[in-house]
């Protein structure tokens, strides 16, 4: 029985398709661990889509910058947060851990999402003029 | 015309009423500055609500913790921006310019929040199930 | 210069075509006023969706059910205010208070959509499972 | 044990209830299959609701128009995605199949809902004013 | 095998940890109820936002006010299902049961979350402006 | 005064920096117009992310593939609505009306985006489990 809308590809089959094994065996060096996540084999189905988001995360989350890695999987989960997308809030919660997510940080970081989502929704309840100083800063 | 769905306080009015007085007061003091934005004018319409979340915004985004001021605004912006709350993403962008956001990091930040919503819609289409592997990180 | 994606229609222009014509007639006798506010006026692009959805909310907000018409209203506005639908928010508000919203109820609809948004992201990102007996009660 | 917030009905319930069977039997006989998904037997226990659902989406996604039924499905799941209802994108990604997505048109649709999620957050998060050109487009 | 990405407190493990303790205790005392469910048991991490949490909810949800407490509960699973919570869907959803939602209003709540969700989609789609009059009801 | 959270960039000062202008030509040569929209003048601010969307673009809603370039801006706009993005769904539009959008097609694909997040809502509110046959389709 299949769990996602597309078949989740193992090792051996991604063993047997050179262009999806080229990716994976960039994944697995650039995290220098053999584990690759479901998100991955799902994407295999799609050779170029799954070489094009691999390319955009070493990117933008794994390529260094001026946010430190921590500070990006935070910027991450609260964007996942708001999607209601489980699969990335458990993924990038667990990779903020592996990067040193104490849990006083994460209350923090769980206290500021919560408190953003309820002042949305209040701004968005009361549809709040921007101020005008805010469109100069 | 109004604006927004409920009546901005004004400065003379915010004067006579001493419960409203007493935030706006602590709102200016907390943040060294006579500007008080629409969002608390907004809110001094209920007392109550106005109040208990200005203690909230002090505790969560204020006072000090593990992490630094410019990584919350950014989490806060991230939901908001997820959240589509135009408000909200225009004044906590200027809240960050102000605690010293440059023009790197928030090309960084943009790619990162571009980035998840991405890949939470992939996620998402494709229905991942979470590998068991993050239920136990 | 057009504001929204599609024209909205004049009365004239709606004098005109008989099938857009009778569904305005009905919204007017409905509501008991002249005035026809853009949502329908943009829907009259699409006379069989205009007539389906004005049937539907009809059906829905308007004929007597267990569910007072503030209550209801409270509801829409609710939803409203997750999805960002800022004309929706607008509209229904004025709805609101023209079946007797007070100030002090608005206070509270305020504080619960804040609240409710606040806990769906702590329970959103903190991935809580359903208690068991809430799948029985 | 109930997993959703409502009673699912069985066949042996419906049999009993003209009213709701009167759905369920245009339902099969529209689809030309005896399966009926859990959605019906949920909205079973509102039979207003039910017919009035049932017959809106034989009007929307059944009836010929001007899109192509995989088209329809295909805007259909986007939507789902984007609001992340789980039981909505495997159904119609199911539904898609059965009307002839082909792997590479999934490939193709994959990539669309992720790019305008993407930047989707982009503008919003940058706040883009609209170009007056499309305003008169 | 943890589900949550934080853990879940079972009562001997805040039995030992009087902080959060007393909030429990509160919130038996409070519900005249020795059932505590799994929102508060993950939030236990965190004493401090435990803490502002149940404080609010009470203030909000549990408070005398203008609302009654059936009303209250059907704007919070409104903006819950928006939001798409599943965990605050269920949890509330069975509140409303224990307040006294019947299925007739349970029915008529269901055909409003609907229907505000598609006219919010429509507006969206079709970017209505808002009607003068609203911003001066 | 700035509307948007960042600058746009004007054609002059596009044309110092050679970055960017390789980016603009290649939009305004791939797309036979001399119009660049705001979009990509916002997204100057930030030379790698506007090069690797604009490659991305390309590669996803221009390049030909398997769905035609109608049904692609369908999908964008379906996304772009239930995320709410104003900006978003203006520029798409004008994008599928010059691509060929009839108004009988838009009004097919407006009631399509309604129904679809009418049923989101329902589905969601009523927490359906999946039918076992849509995983194994």
């Amino acid at each position: 029985m299949r769990v996602a809308t597309i078949r989740l590809w193992t090792d051996e089959e991604v063993e047997k398709a050179p262009e999806i094994k080229a990716v994976f065996d960039d994944i697995r060096a650039t995290r220098k661990s053999d584990f690759v996540n479901n998100f991955w084999r799902a994407l295999a189905n799609q050779p170029v889509l799954l070489e094009r988001t691999w390319t955009s995360i070493k990117q933008v989350m794994i390529a260094p910058g001026t946010l430190d890695p921590l500070t990006k999987e935070l910027i991450y989960i609260a964007v996942s947060t708001a999607n209601s997308c489980s699969y990335c809030v458990h993924s990038h919660t667990a990779a903020a851990r592996a990067k040193g997510l104490t849990d006083e940080q994460h209350a923090e970081f769980l206290a500021i999402v919560g408190m953003a989502s309820e002042t949305n929704n209040l701004a968005n309840a009361m549809q709040i003029p921007v101020d005008s100083v805010f469109l100069n800063s």
